[in-house]
């Protein structure tokens, strides 16, 4: 059974984690969050401790290890902007890093965990859950030996109140905005499936909404990502729903709308078992997004 | 069509109070919390506004008022020890306040309240939801008119981890304990049902446990509170719950661990009835819960 | 003797407000600050209380109201962006609001600010310490009457460390940036002296510097304002300084770098005398810093 | 030249290691505090790097070391009970630790904090800057050799406002109380000048006030420390000062009001000199502290 801590125990993502940890037959033995409404640790690991200030959770996990009770692993399900400060933390613990997405917001944040993981023990970790979606492995399988550019159309609208703006995950320098929070799910798994990064176009890139085309070794893509209500499918609106995903690959809908609601612990159970996905898994979709963002950026200033 | 505003939005009740405003067919306009993490928004109401900060918050009330869009009432889920300053808050805009319970911490807090309700236009209601289950509403009924003394034997253990002590709750200066933060339904209930305190006795009392009797006009009542996991029945615990409820009424178990679920929304239809529960009905348990603590600082110092 | 409150006594400028009180004989009874190195208290008023919650605060203030010791002034030395809310603090308290400069950072700030004030009792004060300058008052007496037009060259360069940047003074939203900071002293100062603007046009503005031209009643003013150190006189930097300030007047120049130092009090001992400026002197110059940013925004969006 | 960072700058103690940094001819690279009113450092070291979080100091700090420009000291001047943990970080980043008095509040973190420094090459320093002060240096010489008991009275009142009760000083559990904030500069002065402690009793122990016998090595002694300004002689009240040093030897009064100002430049230089005080010289007044303390807690609870 392996120790666990975990960074951002209050926020949105936290419970997959928790339930990841327990599922796997793990223990977390401690958790931090600057906001102290954790009730969920109720649900999960009761006897955990908890912390509001980061200084007494160093503390602690530097207790445990005196006391040869060394943390093996520090969940990390911080704002994405303090990811990288927080994964520092863990490998100088001993421990290994598992972090949310987008491991980083930037290219040369990678370079710096290259380092530290190399002076240290620890492995770090990333959740590219889709990846362990059956019906995105079975697309990977179906076009890894295709030799022709397959056309791929790709729709993402997850519509957010105005809260969101108002929230770190408003703030493009805490964020990295769209690209970062939402798109990266969505190109890595482009990429992993249809090859490399040939060429990029940019259409629109706000705080809610981008579109762009690319070009991968096996695909040629167009994508559009929204947090609008206005942008979803008015029958989709007409139920009350507020998301939709579509992908059409040669113009046939490609169905992945279920099956996502244990990837967490899938993702666990194979970083436990060492197939974890590490910095270089990470790396072209994080720097797709640095592209993109460049690209527009140079196109609009 | 009633105009809400929202403190403590992304604390562990706001969803329950959100639901209620939602379900009585009324509007949140504004929502305000610390922490961000308030993605609940979006199942009820994407379009509320919602600030990080106080002072933006009661800007943007401010200019609703300025534009003939004043908000009608002001829902409060904050800190217990912040309740009373947000009431005042909510009164000064021209608001009433919906505020959970316990309503304040302290009997002479509900004086001061006395005093700025009595200045502006605005009506403070607390939630009471036991007073508004059907099966205390029948007990009630029941035990109105009987003139010998019913024996009542109140149990209720609700087991919390770790993480309690280190937040707002644990501190007695901020939910004041478990006797105001757990305690106040019942004995809020047990004097609604079975009249004024005659006398009282105190058994233990600590952070995570309370014991003791109260004599009440109609009733005798021996109580116990607990938030340890040790305190609840091995069965249960068996069963992997954390949540144990008893009341036995003259020896046999009185059953009510069902029908808690829309307690709010109920309360919130009451209230917009204009059938509130008020200061002077929040008063007797405040005011037995401060003499309980007075009697064991008084017995122990 | 008059009571005051005060929020805001962490920060830079809260000494001359508390050394103002204590010299013009009054007394301070609380104090707000998130920040608690408040230390500065025991120079001044070591027996007032003092709060780092404004819940708490408000709730002190409001008890000391109830038992007949009403606070008669709250001093606001708040970050600029929270003023207007503080003073709406202030005027439903019972109490008159004197004001940290910038006043607010919009008109529209002041015209809600107008409102609480007609409503209540309060008055609102700022400080605008210039008027109250002996060379400038001067500089009033001579120019008031003259019927050419002067010409004046405002040059003021202050240089801040890279902290600024990342601090509320170096965020646009919070400070209004340059012109609201530093610029609004002087553009305050031109229009009480050489009359109502007529024509505005703007060089440069970035949140390091602005640069422009004022055509008033009475005067031609070409102004600059500056934080870069690169900005400041060779000779001035040499000496180790980090502050410049120059106007010339019809090529000559007109001095006025001494007599800063207790002009808080002079301007406190005004305002208990009835003589205070309030929204309607402030108004000019908040005005103009706001035509300044549009023109700026319109030229260059 | 040495590169500095320095924790707290926004703190009552920051000037001073400002200060001993530029007077020892080094510099200040980034400096860290989440309140963000730090125009100090403009006179010293305005181009410093400036950070509210903890995370984006040490992404800052790692971003150095990886360019070569290894930060070597870490000054941390943060409320006492972050103590250890600053430290852990300094030296997890390759840096050495100058840390403010007391050290830590617990004789256990002194243990954790020997581990650190021995699996890393970074070496922990604090301020014991009496024991550079010339009038105890000479105490010192002339004490050390004497073999009969010398009788020492102590007595320093030093009157705190109410502020500090509501500020973390006056939370023993982060200040350590007025033994750890206080207490320890002289405890730790008189072992070092009269030798080990061989017998200790408490008088009083408040949060404001503590008094208490020592018998150390070579000298009996009798200690009362106090915040409240009840307790300054008249005539130091009536002078408006509100701090009062006093110290007997055998029965003469032994002057040391003098020569204070800086001490924090004297202690930089004998650190960069390599003549540092170490966790050993800070042990015995920490362990001191401790078990005065629980002397207390036997005795009372």
């Amino acid at each position: 059974m392996k120790e666990f801590a975990l960074i951002g125990v209050a926020g949105f993502i936290a419970p997959r984690h928790l339930r990841a940890i327990k599922e796997t037959g793990n223990n977390l033995v401690a958790a931090l969050d600057p906001f102290d409404s954790v009730g969920v640790l109720d649900s999960y690991f009761p006897n955990s401790d908890f912390f509001t200030e980061f200084e007494r959770f160093d503390r602690h996990l530097d207790k445990l290890k005196r006391q040869g009770k060394k943390v093996d692993y520090v969940s990390i399900c911080s704002p994405n902007y303090l990811h990288d400060s927080h994964i520092r933390f863990a490998l100088r613990q001993g421990a290994n890093a598992i972090c949310e997405k987008p491991l980083v917001l930037n290219p040369w944040n990678l370079d710096a965990l290259e380092e530290i993981e190399y002076e240290t023990a620890g492995k770090i970790s990333t959740i590219l859950q889709l990846r362990l979606h059956p019906s995105i492995k079975r697309m990977k399988e179906t076009y890894d030996n295709v030799d022709t550019l397959t056309e791929v159309d790709l729709r993402y609208v997850t519509a957010r109140g105005n809260w969101y703006g108002h929230s770190w995950k408003g703030d493009i320098s805490k964020s990295g905005g769209i690209l970062s929070n939402i798109g990266i799910h969505f190109f890595d798994m482009l990429i992993w499936v249809f090859g490399k990064v040939k060429e990029i176009s940019i259409g629109a890139l706000d705080l809610q909404s981008a579109s762009g085309t690319l070009l991968l070794e096996r695909a040629r893509v167009k994508w559009f990502l929204s947090l609008k209500e206005n942008d979803l499918p008015s029958e989709i609106r007409s139920k009350g729903l507020r998301s939709h995903r579509s992908m059409k690959i040669n113009s046939e809908e490609f169905e992945f709308s279920e099956g996502f609601t244990d990837l967490h612990t899938e993702s666990y159970r194979e970083i436990l078992k060492g197939h974890s996905f590490g910095l270089n898994d990470a790396r072209p979709s994080i720097e797709l997004v640095y592209r993109i963002k460049k690209l527009y950026g140079d196109k609009n200033n």
